[in-house]
């Protein structure tokens, strides 16, 4: 087995995504202007999470709709923009496709960009100071330099290996989808998120094929007498289960501090899988073609 | 292996779910009054999917708002009824939670009966009679009756047997959860679905893991540009890829048309892996508790 104590583990990282993982905090475009309220955000791809977090209204017939396009959208998106500027709210696009007004490039932590961005476009900065203190928290006992028996990331990227990760958040369900798609885009790997009515489909969703295929490893994010009720379904029918408790000063710098140790964990899952954690040329040719 | 084309392959029924599968169309409670519009409906468990192909928005200030109770709920709905009665909106509370104005028992089929509900308590008969026709349609092709060859939900779940499914609507993405759910509590068995960005995680989020583990089949649920694309990434990456049509006079008919055909195929799923389709004590308890 691969030793993420060891310098030569990482060599895999070619992209140098450990950087961009350590520098996050702080970093994407800032507002240049300020945009009249009342504000609604509507996102997609790398986009949607923050939309989503922010608790922001989807649509607004008046002040500033942010449109977050950090994904392919088949036409869709366009369509959306097309609805958006047929109502009285100014229409702000980021994101990546042609001809955003504040550019923020494909990356897989490009939540956060998001996020920072809407927070600061929206007047939130107190918010926004809760979840870069909450990051750099957990900054600090992520790291490549922290060793395993003090780095909650690594210890839990060897539990999840060889295994099939269940991911559970009752205190925010879209974080489920999120942690998907970084342990796809990162670790380029595969997990499991429940259906809405997440407690019964744990309590007879594993019956059938309990003996056979993958271990599967939940993973409780959060706090919650759903994730409680949960553990005590799962801790008979999975093969491991992780509790990662979160920290911060309010639910949005707990959500995303959880979002940063599985990114991280992501990370660390890819190097002992020995795949490159940086993003896959064929998400390029996905977003040309799309 | 068991032949679904055998008699004794049912005993294992021991609820009788193929009835209740078969007999669905016509069932469940009518409106027995007229309910003033504007019309809401906020759903969760099993009331939940209906809510939101019902189109409806989740919130109105007056008219009705209907409350499907489906599921286990841990204070959330009694909160969300609380602040549904602040409003101007008359609050109908439909499902199985104590006190309910209309009583839908619980079932793994139960969506179906949410819907028609609601269909009827908004004064839409036309589209609940395509929903029907299409219903009808499919069931003269899926019952225990007509042979393998002949019948694409056994077919199906001989492809899905011994492989992890893997759901994909892009006509209705909450589809996907919806037959998820089908899978875990009339098949007992695991499944998986995308997150959002569905197109990055097919491309992405199978490799580490692609030698190892369960044989992965796709599994995509009506037309669109974004399933033939998902067919193209995944034609290589998984086990098994099986596409299912979608019939139906309108996008409501054509999703109940998918749900209900894979209502069957996990119904013979159970069958093939020898465990009761029928619903499990363990649910009743947990309703009890939350």
């Amino acid at each position: 087995m691969r030793d993420l104590d060891r310098e030569e583990t990482y060599l895999v990282d070619r992209t140098g995504l450990a950087l961009e993982l350590r520098d996050l905090v702080g970093t994407g475009p800032v507002p240049g202007e300020a945009y009249p309220g009342p504000h609604a955000a509507l996102g997609y791809g790398e986009g949607q999470f923050a939309a989503l977090l922010s608790g922001l209204p989807d649509w607004g017939e008046e002040g500033t709709l942010f449109l977050l396009e950090g994904g392919y959208d088949l036409g869709e998106a366009a369509g959306m923009a097309l609805l958006a500027e047929t109502g009285q709210a100014r229409v702000v696009r980021v994101g990546f496709r042609p001809g955003v007004e504040v550019h923020i490039p494909p990356s897989p932590l490009a939540p956060y960009r998001y996020l920072r961005f809407l927070l600061l476009a929206t007047g939130r900065e107190e918010v926004l100071r809760s979840v870069d203190e909450a990051l750099l928290e957990e900054r600090r006992r992520l790291g490549p330099e922290v060793p395993v028996e003090e780095n909650p990331a690594k210890f839990l990227a060897y539990t999840l290996l060889e295994r099939l990760p269940l991911f559970y958040s009752p205190l925010f369900r879209p974080l489920e989808g999120a942690v998907q798609t970084l342990f796809a885009r990162v670790a380029k790997s595969l997990s499991l998120t429940p259906p809405p009515s997440a407690l019964e489909f744990f309590l007879v969703g594993l019956e059938a094929r309990h003996e056979q295929g993958d271990p599967l490893a939940a993973v409780l994010l959060g706090p919650g007498e759903e994730a409680a009720l949960a553990k005590e379904i799962l801790e008979s029918r999975v093969d491991a289960l992780a509790e990662v408790p979160a920290t911060g000063a309010n639910r949005l710098a707990q959500v995303m501090a959880l979002w940063y140790r599985m990114a991280w964990t992501a990370y660390y899952l890819a190097l002992l899988y020995g795949v490159d954690p940086g993003d896959h040329g064929l998400l390029e040719r996905l977003r040309e073609v799309t």
